[in-house]
């Protein structure tokens, strides 16, 4: 390959500041460092050398060779001692191991992110000690088996049951209808050989609601399921190919009574039922793993703003009247589909840095045994995950888009970013089901409010009196300040209005039908509340910080465009709410152009600072070096149609077909 | 399977219409029965019968697949006496056959709808009786070869050239550099043995521009690729496996003098070039190509909403105070969903139309030599097929989310629509670039009414004075008539606004600079103009009709609910344009939630109405019969991966894996 294309270098010695100042400020001194030296082990390593062509193989070439790569990686791992305890102590190393082996997730990804840590939260002292070692060495390798073919948000419609046997201290697993079915658990279909599998506890006909019960599901040695039991792979689906995500169907299968994880609620051998913890304590597990969305979108739509951003600085388009082609990025429509995406990833990277650091706090309370700050983390983390998802989504959708043509081809690199992405909408809680969540949290909260209660940090906006403060009324010109006042009177008279909305509406029916007649506004108001929060830990990440100065100067610039570019993005309800006057608006338009322009000589140098090797990006497109269109052509080459310079098909189909019209000439 | 699912089967006993009055509407009696007539004559031929496991197939699995399809399809059409003609005269059941045969696309697109009509359109009357039988009876199988791998949109950036050697009365046709190879086109990969070529044709050192010359690409009979020549497949796209897009390199490849298309430009013997046509005229083939995306998107959208509607009348979730799980299409939210995907598509429909009913009347004039109205055509169809991909790709994507976790398995079939759909964005004119083109020729417009010259009827909004009408200040309620004058309001509004920001812009700067800092004003105008012409092809499709008076009063509503959710979609805009104020916005809000209780109970039906039979949609979710969850639980049985009940990756890489680690137990 060539040298670092001309104009990506110009880009790079024209920035006003260093990349690695930024990257430093997102990851910290020793993660960068401990990153590059994992990605470069791991690229060095022929054992890991095929992972890149992915894209051009078929769903079962996918599958396997993505095998291949995890028990590479479990042997690389063992060399540097990283086994026992892998689920935590070596999280980092762990995280870095799997990302520079692989793009996006493998089939045992539910074993390590959800199976072991629910033996680890659920279980006993005792089935720790049992079922953790083998997890850890995946003697056992496990799923979650949650979902149903006709269930899934709403969890307590589960029907699989399991059914106490006194007589021989057994529950029977079974699953009553088709609809019961378990079906979605990644890794379920062909790789693991043990499940977590939630279910609705009966003893002597009455149900006692679902809890975790340990079920093997194949034979440890010949991996063949097991009788009483048929699984399989769940077919192929948007993304994921990598997955075998399956379903699982019991036939009065026979587990040992002790294979239900008894932390939180015990069965006694005589069938006797009693349980252990708050029940609130299991909110904590949904935002952990909201949190990690909320964490992970961010990465995924920095990768995808990393590869829109170098290709429009190498892509030329559209002679001017000089005769030169323009680099797109010089293009402002060009530089409204990459800089938000740019901005929005620095927003959504330190609005986990803060979200983590609530969570830290929360949870140290209630180590404690406070429990009072999980309903804030519960309505924070709903909100969070599906306004950052849906946004995530929008925006790589838009990065794909913005690189024409080859941005439909798999050599781009977005489309597996975004079929990556976005069942994060979906999954860990739908997001309109999550901002409704989200909006019952709130309107309880807003209720405190209204009764002087003190409200927590993130939740305060809810005691302050409705009034537009006369700075915001007059402004002609809007510093931080007066525009994070706008988001958050925003957000507090979207909270207001359907709350009234519903008091009005109760006057006539019950609270049920009243909630029920104002879903729309309630999403809304979820909405405008996030949207607010993410703002807020971004201005405040921002004025709590002592970074370098060409740093910091771009990221206020980075952290003002994101301000001005969400208000106008919800404009309709800014100026609905009465925050802002249309010649307000207009002016923010104005001053949104000027922001283009301010961040355009930094947009490569900006994404430079993600600090995403190629080897993770995977993309033609967005290469370090620029070379895109050799790239290309040698991406086209190695297509599996290609194998044969006369594809079979010729021969079997297009010469009969041929044959049979020739008598028409 | 099962009768039909009792909830589908209430929802269609409780609607106010009959849904087959409404598709008589919509196709008319004659198509509707030769449509329904071809898919029951194709469904009931097993040689048809694989089509539906698509999804589940590898790309080489899924490319034969296709084109023993495609043979089997055109003997088909041979026993009906299709053959001769074939791309013209029997246009109509072709497109059934195809859409009955198979989903989607196929290798032999391009050929049929580019190559063939190329050689109509450009190719002179001796050139047509060479080429064009061969091409009917796929003795030549063509593509249609433009973009380069550094080249789409901007079409004078092409690099192959066409050196014209007076000696031999031969082209030279060559790729000079690495971008210049042509990289995307259909068929070309595999299929094609002839493509038309577009070069920049030199003769004598002189560049005469872009024009297009037939080169044969393989060998007829053999199907090698010719000496000179490189070419394959492009390798895995977000979608589109079926078809194999290609990519080209020329080395000095010669072809004879003949072979250049003559109709509208010719070379002579010794090298004398002359050109024949008005160049306007080739604005009417592109303008062509756009309307028939506008009609297309409209189907694909149309067959998501009727998969997300159907699905979302059987899904039941989240139980109430009762105990019951009410069926997902009874929330708010999810009505938000699919009701805005339903009437739009209406509108699209319509609009389609109206649409091609300007066309006809366009081509006609041009066909008694009048060009006059070729720019209208030109800025109706660059606005419409960017706004009218732009919202059914986001629309659809609202209809897969809708189906939750389901939604994301190709099972879903929503998939595989929002595949084949989103390159409706990128391809045929990029769709930020049509809205500029749009933008300048509304420019231009404008300019026209200010002289006081009279305009085309889709453009004489811009004639009129920008007074608010007192009607619209002061509505506290929006009959249709009130809502289309606001509609008509905001374009203008939004063209003025970018128009006076060009002109105080060309105080300070030129105007190729004035016009590039306003790219965003100019695109957002290009869209509001865009947003009016469906709103008033549907109210004026509305009025116009003579239609049974139930189908009639459901659609009317539909019309409401799409002007009243396209206001509310950019209240933005509208609030900035004084349009609207916050008050009249916040009664709109009141009506749509009103209209989609009004529409609810015709949600089925509505959708019912497009008559896409279950082959068609491919969809276990939704099926005409409702029962999805046997459906899927057979579309995952029927996975790849099951082939195995112990996939082979467990012996060769698990197993090892698990040795090596069992030591650390």
């Amino acid at each position: 390959m060539s040298p670092v294309n001309p104009d990506l270098a110009r880009e790079r010695k024209n920035a006003t500041f260093n990349p690695e100042d930024l990257s430093i400020i997102l990851y910290g001194k020793e993660n960068l460092e401990l990153r590059r030296k994992i990605f470069k082990e791991i690229s060095e390593d022929p054992n890991f050398a095929k992972a890149k062509m992915f894209p051009t193989m078929s769903r079962d070439e996918v599958y396997e060779e993505a095998v291949r790569i995890f028990g590479a990686l479990q042997r690389k791992m063992k060399e540097h001692g990283y086994v026992k305890g892998c689920f935590d102590t070596y999280a980092l190393q762990h995280y870095y191991y799997k990302n520079a082996a692989f793009i996006g997730t493998y089939p045992f990804s539910v074993h390590t992110d959800m199976y072991a840590p629910t033996i680890k939260g659920q279980g006993t002292d005792e089935q720790i000690a049992e079922f953790l070692p083998k997890a850890e060495t995946y003697q056992h390798i496990g799923t979650y088996a949650q979902t149903e073919l006709g269930h899934g948000t709403f969890i307590r419609g589960l029907e699989t049951t399991a059914t106490y046997d006194k007589n021989t201290e057994e529950f029977v697993i079974h699953s009553p209808t088709i609809t019961s079915i378990k079906y979605w658990p990644g890794g379920l279909g062909k790789t693991s050989n043990y499940a977590v599998v939630m279910a609705q506890l009966i003893i002597d006909g009455k149900n006692y609601g679902l809890h975790p019960f340990m079920c093997q599901l194949r034979d440890l040695k010949t991996h063949q399921p097991l009788a009483g039991i048929e699984l399989g792979d769940i077919n192929r689906k948007f993304g994921y190919e990598v997955v075998d995500n399956g379903y699982l169907r019991f036939f009065h299968y026979r587990i040992p009574r002790t294979n239900m994880l008894m932390r939180n609620a015990k069965v006694s051998k005589d069938g006797e039922f009693s349980r252990q913890a708050i029940p609130q304590v299991t909110y904590l597990t949904m935002s952990y793993v909201r949190m990690g969305i909320v964490q992970e979108v961010a990465t995924l739509l920095a990768q995808a703003a990393t590869i829109a951003t170098r290709y429009s600085a190498v892509r030329r388009q559209t002679a001017n009247s000089q005769g030169i082609e323009p680099q797109i990025l010089d293009y402002q429509t060009q530089q409204m589909k990459v800089i938000p995406a740019i901005c929005t990833s620095y927003a959504f990277f330190f609005n986990g840095f803060e979200v983590r650091k609530i969570y830290d706090s929360v949870m140290a309370a209630v180590e404690k045994g406070d429990v009072s700050r999980l309903p804030e983390m519960h309505s924070l983390t709903s909100g969070l995950k599906a306004y950052c998802s849906d946004v995530s989504c929008d925006l790589v959708e838009i990065c794909r888009r913005s690189c024409g043509g080859h941005g439909y081809s798999n050599a781009s690199g977005i489309t597996r970013i975004y079929q990556l992405l976005v069942p994060c909408c979906t999954f860990e809680g739908e997001n309109t089901v999550l901002y409704l969540q989200c909006a019952r949290s709130l309107m309880k909260f807003l209720g405190k409010a209204q009764k002087g209660e003190e409200l927590p940090s993130s939740l305060q906006f809810l005691g302050h009196l409705p009034d537009v403060p006369p700075e915001l009324m007059s402004a002609v010109k809007f510093d931080m300040s007066t525009l994070m006042t706008a988001f958050q009177l925003n957000a507090l008279r979207s909270v207001l209005h359907v709350a009234s909305e519903l008091q009005t509406a109760q006057k006539k029916v019950n609270y049920e039908t009243a909630w029920n007649n104002n879903l729309q506004g309630l999403v809304e108001a979820a909405k405008m509340y996030s949207v607010y929060l993410v703002a807020k830990f971004f201005v405040s990440a921002l004025s709590a910080s002592q970074w370098e100065s060409r740093a910091k100067a771009v990221l206020t610039q980075v952290c003002e465009f994101y301000l001005v570019n969400n208000i106008l993005d919800h404009s309709g309800t800014f100026l609905q709410n009465d925050v802002l006057n249309p010649s307000q608006a207009s002016l923010l338009r104005t001053r949104r152009i000027e922001l283009l322009a301010e961040l355009r000589p930094n947009a490569v140098a900006l994404v430079d600072a993600f600090d995403y090797p190629d080897r993770l990006l995977n993309s033609c497109l967005g290469r370090y070096d620029g070379n895109v269109y050799e790239a290309l052509y040698e991406y086209a080459k190695s297509s599996s149609l290609n194998q044969h310079q006369v594809h079979p098909s010729f021969h079997k189909y297009v010469k009969p077909m041929r044959e049979t019209l020739k008598s028409q000439l």
